[in-house]
């Protein structure tokens, strides 16, 4: 993995945070663009950070950020400020990239693969490493090739049937758990899930019912495992949608949700963001406009954005929201303009009249992506650090 | 763009061609493999080219190759043992970095970016370029501020609602005809569709018409052109399902297919290709098992694969195929199992009992990928050229 070469271009006058250089720079930028490219805007990534960063502070549950969404140096050095020291990634290569970075406490948050044991091993040596276990033949495998102590959290699965044990399966938990405790090498750390079936939900009432069915699960579990003479475990949880509307955390002691740094489509269409709290969008050039068709046509396809798509109230899918660019940032989406399809390059848009008769090739405008996750991969070596004036 | 940095290997064992070398080698790569990883079979893409290439020779047609696929030197070179001298590709991005390989007869299958101007100026210096115009507007720019000559396509849409000027507006078409004519600085080459429809035709006779009915739209134009005094023009056509399946190339001169160097399920379910002929496959480690789900998963996600889907003829969703990966190569996909959802890093595969009650955790499968273009692009970093013995 490569660090993202972000532009400079704008560090003096973020520095100065003066108005005018900001306007001087952005305007600069947007002259320098010709292609694809990922604006990260770094005001509101602060507020994301710093409004679930408090909350945490509030609720006295530690935020270990799963920083597989921006994969960025910078942007993980802004958690930093907010008082973040531990992280949370979801492979091996990712954990080093960061803990090359000076990060030195990490939790791995994919079930162990044996076949990177030699990497587990140089990455115990740098930081504090956190295994997620999701079998005792696994507790077995590491307790036999780690050549130090690592903390072990095993994987439960409460709901989205993606990775872990389920949460019924209670003497299985309780059986992987006596095989780590019983291990000189592993220190039994907590339970841990992801509650992805979080994205089937929409709004605060069903969100929250998420969050409460998760924690309760958990703490049943943890129950059965003091019952059995186990210590007190913690309990990890981590999925952005419910993180991001609970006001309430009691009954967890860590959540590691990661996409709420950027936010994107799929979690305004979920209910877990404002747009306004979409902090990144891809820039795109124009490139052909077809008013019979009602569309246009950018650079900008399914090697920027992925093929991630959202269903809007009409049954059509949506793979981005068209925003115009300005020197001030980009502006809220233009009205019933979406993007419609993608192929490897190209990004079809259906627009009204009133936005195609404004357009031309060779304008520059934003779309804000569906999955900010895959799109910041895609992107690593085209991404900006910027600041913008209209949030 | 970066170079792929395929491991070397095997390239001792592929001089020598000795079996027992080869296995050698492919037991030590296999070995070698912790985390996703594409492989490329040399042989099948030396196959893929051969089978096309040849075809092109007996039908008197040119076939400019899309490099989009695997956007690889190494993979690229293999295509000048077969005569080929032009390519195409669909970024000048992509052009440049083919340019500095070596390649000097580039046309860049995007509607022209003229933000981008700057950098097809340079482009020009070094390599015949080709552009696409889909305007006058283009036209007009190009003929501005372009510092050379180059050859340019008008991209006409026979169907697809992509991009390009559609068949039915000749008189526009036209006009754009003699606005190039006029202009000192550019040449009018021809005609160029990418008949991207064919993805939605089913086997052979369907792919047949498709073809037929874009080389008879393509006809009419030129022959229009013609009757309104403009000399003749060539007819470039370029998706792959049609150019696979079609033998009479007839009405047109430039074929541009590009995935079938890899081919991919896609292409298997559309009638373009026979499993076999797939020639990569990504490497994925096992590492969870659940039989009660009947599943299991695999470290290889949307990260590594896209969220590219087939469909299947129960109606669902496939990600991919998995296969048996052995010091041989990659087998025949195992029955009953595929890829049924992707997140980031994770691929969920639903399989029988035969399958599940066979695995370890730290095996090592392969997947056959849905879409092989944005498989390559997402594995640009880990992928290894390959030659097996199972093919």
């Amino acid at each position: 993995m490569q660090p993202l070469p972000f532009a400079k271009d704008l560090s003096g006058a973020l520095t100065l945070g003066r108005e005018r250089d900001i306007l001087a720079a952005m305007k600069r930028m947007t002259k320098e663009i010709t292609k694809p490219t990922l604006l990260v805007d770094q005001e509101i990534v602060s507020n994301n950070i710093k409004k679930i960063a408090e909350k945490c502070v509030r609720q006295h549950v530690r935020l270990k950020p799963h920083f597989k969404t921006h994969q960025s140096a910078e942007v993980g050095d802004m958690f930093r400020e907010f008082g973040i020291s531990g992280i949370t990634v979801s492979s091996v290569s990712m954990a080093s990239y960061f803990a090359e970075e000076g990060w030195e406490d990490i939790t791995v948050a994919f079930p162990v693969n044996r076949l990177e044991i030699d990497a587990i091993n140089r990455l115990a040596k740098k930081a504090k490493l956190h295994l997620l276990v999701e079998a005792e033949e696994s507790v077995r495998f590491l307790d036999e090739r780690l050549e130090g102590g690592v903390d072990i959290w095993i994987e439960v699965d409460t709901g989205y049937h993606r990775s872990g044990i389920p949460d019924s399966e209670k003497r299985e938990i309780a059986a992987v758990a006596r095989a780590i405790v019983s291990s000189t090498k592993l220190r039994l750390r907590g339970l841990l899930t992801h509650a992805g079936h979080s994205y089937n939900a929409r709004g605060k009432d069903e969100l929250e019912a998420v969050f409460r069915d998760t924690a309760d699960r958990m703490a049943a579990i943890e129950l059965a495992l003091r019952e059995q003479g186990i210590a007190k475990v913690e309990i990890s949880v981590g999925d952005t949608p419910t993180c991001s509307i609970v006001e309430d955390f009691s009954g967890v002691d860590e959540i590691r949700c990661g996409n709420f740094v950027y936010y994107d489509l799929m979690q305004y269409f979920i209910g877990s963001c404002r747009l306004e709290e979409i902090a990144v969008a891809l820039a795109c050039p124009v490139v052909g406009i077809y008013p019979r068709r009602g569309e246009f046509v950018l650079y900008g396809g399914a090697v920027h954005l992925s093929k991630e798509h959202c269903v809007g109230t009409q049954g059509q899918k949506i793979f981005g929201y068209v925003c115009t660019l300005t020197e001030a940032g980009w502006e809220m989406p233009l009205p019933d303009t979406y993007v419609s399809s993608l192929s490897q390059e190209h990004g079809i848009v259906k627009a009204p009249p009133g936005v195609l008769d404004n357009l031309r090739r060779g304008d520059l405008l934003a779309v804000l992506p569906v999955h900010s996750c895959l799109a910041a991969n895609l992107m690593k070596e085209e991404t900006r650090l910027i600041q913008s004036l209209t949030h």
